[in-house]
């Protein structure tokens, strides 16, 4: 499996730009779709486009499907686990629960989530933002990316339908608990004891949110225009960049500028306008709201304005699942909070019993080309998830 | 000529987006061949596609051409006076000649120089510095615009050859001088006598030039890596702008960040790579690179590299020509050295004898959709260039 995906959508770097419905998403899609028929798996597509592979009929008794599964698109030039890994192990799992002679004494089905980095229009999640409800049916229609194109014409170009997106309780209803095994993205695994720690429970996921700075210039020629008359929308920026990171530090948050864009836009103009995005998190709402608020109040102090694009509060995952998750692997499996954000997340917060599995990142490295993890950490991670499903069907 | 030109190009901020090469260039393109078939001008265009509307015939004694214009393309979002006026003014005085019933001792004609503002491959004064071989031909050949597309193919797309570029004597053996009218970029003329000041003479134009600057970071994931971590190329980007600012104030010169790119450009990507586009000049040679060697220190302190993309030390217009416009206009009319670029720099460079007027520009606003000029001075600048044409011609 990893074989065949390796290729699809590798961009000049050795990262990914794997976005949602385009070719090489395309193509993901159709390899899901493969996997699906190659084991006899039922294959289902929600309204939003989400994938759903099930053994065993999901409509018979209401609510006691187990989904495992994760997403395949990536950020702009990704790494090969963000992902994939979770989807990949899914079918492992099933594969070897063949090989063990278990048939699921309710339906169990994979997941492959639809425009979870949200690289392409800017929500991240948004395929399981849609079929909650979190995500406004009108509002996902309308994003747009950097080409112009709305979201509603990029699935009309993919063949599909914008029409019916909305809360989707005929697939919701068919979801009885949810575990996204995922590999992990900071170095928090990398540095507990290496024998116990290839696997960790997943307790949660930091508040985090994306906010956008709009900063203004006035436009004029970088040559013949005094320092003093100046008002230059790049200086406000840098000013920014480097408050964000000041007022992390000082809040015990994250806080990242990494998209940042100047209008005109010319070598020899000055920037009458200048658009940032901030990404904050932590492990502390309060934290991270105080953050966003000091650097609220210097870009207003500019004649700028912050606009929440988006905003999750802390999400826990479900006590009772952890609790059987540690019973399955051990009280020794380490547990770890997360400054990412994933569909599990998205799914608990309709309440959907919800729990994740981490696979252990050496370097911590992610969202980048150089995103790794051990072979044999992800096989300990598929026998983790095996022993996880047997555990929770029986 | 005015009301023609008005909607060409225009832009929703209401600036104008006329490149080099495109439809709306082709266009201006087409307009400057038809004032030219009206007043029965020979329209000649060079290899590198400069248009030439020439009264009398440029090649019965070479080098006493008679030349004025300036160009038709703009920056992205930019006025609609800087290079236009300097072409309709020029077909007006062609006009207020005829009226006086005065016919040309000498060839004369207005010249449309293409792709002046280096907003599509750019390097500015393309057109100039491709005839006079400043730019040599394989590069320009080779530059690329943000489509990927290069200049050769571009001209191709155009139905032009980018194969005979390059030293065009045969075109340049026909200038006997240049005189460029363009609007004043700067307040310069704005706080002189307000009676006195409509038309001023250049002088010369600063030294200037473009730096790329690059610096590296290590692409990670925003919500994951702890602060002390990171390696961001968006913060040493912000620092890097900062730092010019207070340079450029060291120095007495001017230094402007007016394009960054950052990579990946995700939301929620740490950036791998920042670029970041620096523009300096100054009054003084020596003043503008201690401001470049001094952000190059710093570049080079974070791994960085400075890369100079073009460089034009001072450029003095020439003194005779100057002295014979003073004697026309009157000894009040006040001399100006500019910050901005120009074709009248470019070739004066090699040895053709240049000159240039200014029109006032009440706000010192350019490179901006908020760029004017009054009606008035526009007509006084006529007047002047009228008079300096009479002048030089007899």
């Amino acid at each position: 499996m990893w074989d065949e995906l390796v290729p699809v959508g590798k961009a000049p770097s050795g990262g990914y730009r794997r976005f949602a419905w385009t070719r090489d998403d395309h193509t993901l899609r159709e390899w899901f779709a493969g996997e699906c028929t190659c084991r006899g798996l039922d294959l289902t597509t929600d309204r939003m486009g989400n994938q759903w592979a099930w053994w065993g009929d999901p409509d018979a008794v209401p609510g006691q499907g187990l989904v495992i599964g994760s997403h395949l698109d990536s950020v702009p030039d990704g790494g090969a686990y963000d992902g994939p890994l979770g989807v990949l192990s899914a079918f492992a799992v099933v594969d070897a629960l063949r090989e063990k002679g278990i048939t699921p004494s309710r339906p169990l089905a994979v997941v492959n989530f639809v425009d979870e980095e949200g690289a392409r229009f800017g929500v991240a999640c948004a395929g399981s933002r849609v079929i909650t409800g979190a995500l406004d049916a009108d509002r996902a229609r309308g994003l747009v990316d950097s080409e112009g194109l709305t979201m509603a014409e990029a699935l009309a170009a993919a063949g599909r339908s914008a029409e019916d997106l909305g809360r989707d309780d005929e697939t919701l209803r068919r979801i009885g608990c949810y575990v996204e095994l995922h590999v992990e993205q900071g170095r928090a695994m990398a540095d507990l004891d290496p024998d116990t720690s290839a696997v960790a429970i997943g307790t949660d996921i930091w508040p985090h949110g994306r906010w956008r700075l709009d900063l203004p210039g006035v436009a004029n020629h970088a040559g013949t225009t005094r320092l003093v008359d100046r008002s230059d929308a790049t200086l406000l920026a840098a000013e920014l960049v480097l408050a964000a990171r000041a007022e992390a530090m000082r809040h015990r948050t994250v806080a990242t500028v990494g998209k940042l864009r100047l209008e005109p836009g010319g070598v020899n103009a000055i920037a009458s306008h200048a658009t940032a995005w901030l990404d904050a998190r932590g492990p502390v709402e309060e934290d991270v709201r105080a953050t966003v608020s000091a650097l609220s109040d210097e870009t207003a102090q500019h004649g700028g304005t912050v606009t929440e694009e988006s905003w999750t509060g802390t999400t826990p995952f479900d006590e009772g699942l952890i609790g059987r998750l540690r019973g399955i692997l051990g009280a020794e499996v380490p547990l770890l909070g997360t400054g990412a954000g994933h569909d599990a997340g998205i799914l608990s917060n309709v309440g959907i019993p919800t729990a994740m599995l981490f696979v252990r990142n050496p370097t911590g490295v992610s969202h980048s080309p150089a995103e790794f993890a051990e072979q044999d950490d992800c096989h300990r991670g598929v026998s983790a998830l095996t022993d996880v499903v047997e555990g929770l069907l029986s």
